[in-house]
């Protein structure tokens, strides 16, 4: 890849996403940023802070994240980076339902599309995994892979990789994928730098994943 | 402990902190919270947002957060969390020194304090780590211990526990530390129950460090 025009990754945000599911990927490429042009756009269906807060767990600690864009207003992207969380459930939110709209209509213009956790469930029901093999949150994933039976779900994957789209098993996979990706696109020497930076272990084979098994799937 | 009154952290910012070694403890925190009663104080030297934005590298990605309240006007609390970051390095800052005034002064008042990465260099340079063992960042070691030497640092842990200070290793080993803690304090299936919801793979033994070797430390 060229390193004369950042790379414009955006972030795709919804009420309920996981904390980790957003700053493990994100803190990888803020690292990667240090030496490589990057940008980031943060979108949501509005501009208002968006909260980690669950559903249904008023009590529940949360921090907000602000958005940079909507989804009507969204600039060019090449990568687009989807997390999961519990407010994904909530799907007939217009934070849901515009959230898959935009997914169905940016992903033709994306250079590579990544998501960790439950927002493999969101590009599924975009009708963008049809046909396509991909994974998810592994506790949750008899729930998300009923959403959308034309997607080859994989049940043992730590990630999975089909042609530009990257999808991840749940919360601390982001960090995996993220480092795999950062490795195919700019190398792996940088993405072993990252994880060293982080003291991350990194799991490199994305189809080491003991949590199939904890979670009962074949 | 008990589970009729909530268990008050404080999470300490400074700009230029690290977003995993936050938002990796955070987010065990963040599932603690559906299950047991906590609160979450966020703690600058202003009101400000502040960002992960590291000195001299404005092309950095950075993301911000919002403080709630700030060093002067802190909430009684139980537990306080120190991440660390690139921001650290400026140590005549008015917002490390007024980190390290504060960590000084609500010190004696906590009954738990946790570090990530070199923020255990601002306890360090506050006077509360003299005499204790306690460890860092891994690559950032020589540097920060060059910050007190009255401190006994230990160059090969994950986390090192000293009383009621529990010290980590670089970013990711936040969530070590902190699983560590949950289970010290709520049961080892606690967490356990949030290493596997986050499919994490949790590293158990503080003394588990092969960062250590990485970056040359005996």
């Amino acid at each position: 890849m060229s390193n004369e025009s950042p790379l414009r990754i955006g972030l795709l945000l919804f009420p309920g996403f996981q904390a980790l599911d957003v700053f493990g990927p994100i803190d990888c490429l803020n690292i990667l940023s240090r030496t490589h042009p990057l940008t980031l756009s943060i979108l949501s269906h509005t501009l208002d802070p968006v909260s980690t807060k669950p559903p249904l767990t008023p009590t529940a600690l949360a921090q907000s994240v602000v958005p940079t864009h909507t989804f009507a207003n969204a600039p060019e992207l090449d990568v687009l980076l989807i997390p999961g969380g519990l407010g994904i459930r909530l799907l007939h939110s217009e934070a849901i339902t515009s959230a898959v709209d935009f997914i169905r209509y940016v992903y033709p213009s994306l250079k590579h599309l990544i998501t960790v956790c439950t927002g493999s469930g969101l590009v599924a029901r975009a009708g963008v995994l049809d046909g396509r093999r991909a994974t998810t949150n592994k506790r949750a994933f008899v729930e998300v892979t009923g959403w959308r039976g034309e997607v080859d779900w994989v049940a043992r994957a730590r990630w999975v990789v089909d042609g530009n789209i990257w999808t991840s098993s749940g919360v601390s996979a982001g960090i995996d994928v993220m480092l795999a990706w950062i490795g195919n696109v700019y190398g792996e020497g940088v993405a072993k730098e990252i994880a060293d930076i982080m003291e991350y272990r990194q799991v490199e084979d994305g189809g080491d994943d003991p949590f199939a098994e904890l979670y009962g799937l074949r």
